[in-house]
């Protein structure tokens, strides 16, 4: 197989890094991205990698109106002898065309957006921070170009990736957090949107995050929007319960986003010979758990955080301590065998990782 | 009160008008814009009008990546005396800041975004096209512009209207649409985003339109998220059925958008001594009355359309022809009698017009 070609046009001025104890969550961008086209008699084509710069849409631009927009979110991680590492990321974008088909988004082609994302990372290696806990977070996203007024598909599209160094999730090492079981707002519901990585999802979930935030969660932890008794997942992660020594966490639905993390722990689990459920868990099944002393460990899984533990869940006036607030063992090992893996640090049985090698850039 | 101080910077190129007949929408727009700006250490600053141009976004511009993103749709109507007239647009503004509301977007100040619309239509007039059935759509909205990679609501914001001019909806005259009334997709559910004018709620859509629309269908009827049971509204329209007599509507519950026509009409029908009802209908409910041969009328209602008589819905297998589809008398009547009043035509009792007077322009 042919690699596809990437053009790369080098940024002459290269900005200044973040110190390393700095780094913020999706402040900072690098020196460069990916951008690729699409209109519909050319198809996807001119795949480049340019200096980060503003892009220039007309404002009749479809997606500003009718929010045509999926995107993934992954980690680049430097291991200690220097090998760059991506963590799955043709799961990402497997992911990416499936939410593509859900918003009428034209599919792309997994080689040469993986082929771009490559260089891109290879360009700017420097940006890859060495710490622990600290890696460049990698967003692939697609927006409609159009300059149309009309509620239709979008004849235009234009794929980027830029990329963030980021600091640890947690600043001092991984820390349980309260959530609230949300019992007004709905994010998703069976046919629609929720199994999709879209910009509407992320919108419509603010109004809920915003109440929880003003009392003291950090989190919300959504129902099902038909009989709002299931639980579904957090804001950015799915979740994970230990109930009376069985794993369970809830099935994928149509209205959960199936998460690479997720999917990860639930191999490692049984690598583990730990059961694992993937089935429907309601509210009154966690309290009633917990009520009995059965609920031993909760915790949310995804790219930004790996593994979250929940330390307490509140549910209308009820608080439910989690494992006395504490990280819990199986959270514990989960975090450090996924972070070894990810750094390059633990052997890969799985074959998860993939290196970027030290392409030979034709600039 | 004083007027808010819109500065004003004209084109000195001004583009080729659409010839009349030509007129499509949403495809051209005209020589200026209004914009506005937000920053939460300024509020909402600068309220401008500019010639039409590209807006310029660093690609960490949260609406790409999480669709805070609300807009608006009205029209300018060129009376045949020559006065320039819009629709109720106080209405638009006030919809606008609920939408404002539910994602978290700081409010704007009806009074000087309504003086900024006026200005802008006042400096491009001559785009106003004056032929029976068409006007100038006027576009409002509000993106959010700050680069980070969070889901949080944005700290910065861009408002602009942009204005096109567009040809009659019905080429010839007023026709009866085919409607599939939809079973699989759910655009909106109660606790969700279906009542804000906001883009997800569109991307969302897109998918059940392409399957109504390769079957034949114009539009897709929507039915509640929660029991699939309950008639919604149309893709940008709300709907209206005479059953046995009676003139019913789906009641607001909070999927729905409140259409301001839908308010008009209702307005109008208890003008004329009509019995109009706000009430759930079930999709049940329509085949039996349909069955029964009560099923008198239908017709959707929004500014792109005004009223749009519906000849024949499907649901399922079954196909519901109604009124023979031809258009229904209520229809004919609410149509001619909305354009009037909007074109200056007929007498506005309500007092909804509103004139764009003939502003001296501070340029
Ligand atoms: C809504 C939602 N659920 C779950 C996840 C977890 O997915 P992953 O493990 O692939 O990061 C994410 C983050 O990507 C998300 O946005
Ligand atoms: C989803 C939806 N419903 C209803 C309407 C009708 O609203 P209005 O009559 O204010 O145009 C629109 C269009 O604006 C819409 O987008």
């Amino acid at each position: 197989m042919t690699k596809p070609t990437i053009s790369v046009q080098l940024s002459t001025a290269k900005k200044q890094k973040p110190e390393a104890d700095k780094l913020e969550f999706g402040r900072t961008f690098t020196d460069h991205m990916f951008i690729m086209d699409y209109t519909a008699e050319n198809g996807w084509h001119d795949p480049r990698i340019v200096p980060y710069q503003p892009i220039e849409m007309d404002p009749a631009a479809m997606v500003y109106h009718y929010g045509q927009s999926v995107f993934e979110g992954l980690k680049a991680y430097l291991s200690s002898e220097g090998r760059v590492l991506l963590f799955r990321p043709e799961k990402n974008f497997e992911r990416l065309n499936k939410s593509n088909d859900r918003l009428c988004i034209p599919r792309v082609d997994p080689d040469t957006v993986l082929e771009g994302l490559k260089q891109l990372v290879q360009i700017d290696k420097e940006w890859i921070p060495q710490a622990e806990g600290t890696s460049l977070y990698i967003r692939p996203f697609i927006i409609s170009t159009e300059p149309y007024l009309g509620v239709a598909p979008s004849n235009m599209y234009k794929m980027l990736i830029i990329l963030s160094p980021v600091g640890s999730y947690y600043k001092e090492g991984i820390r349980p957090v309260k959530i609230a079981v949300e019992s007004e707002f709905v994010r998703a519901v069976a046919g629609g949107t929720g199994n999709a990585k879209t910009a509407g999802n992320y919108a419509a979930s603010l109004k809920a995050q915003e109440v929880a935030e003003s009392k003291g969660f950090s989190q919300v932890l959504w129902l099902d929007g038909v009989e709002k008794k299931y639980i579904e997942e957090v804001g950015s992660m799915n979740i994970f319960f230990k109930i009376s020594g069985e794993i369970v966490t809830p099935a994928l639905n149509g209205s959960i986003l199936e998460g690479i993390t997720r999917n990860s722990v639930i191999h490692l689990l049984k690598q583990w010979g730990l059961s694992v459920t993937e089935r429907k868990i309601s509210v009154d099944e966690l309290v009633q758990a917990h009520k009995d002393g059965l609920l031993e460990e909760a915790f949310g899984t995804g790219t930004a955080a790996v593994i979250s533990p929940v330390g307490e869940l509140i549910w209308k006036d009820e608080s439910l301590v989690i494992n006395n607030g504490q990280t819990g063992e199986i959270a514990k090992r989960l975090y450090q065998t996924i972070t070894g893996i990810q750094k390059g640090a633990l052997p890969d049985t799985f074959g998860w990782t993939v290196e970027v090698d030290k392409v030979s850039q034709s600039c």
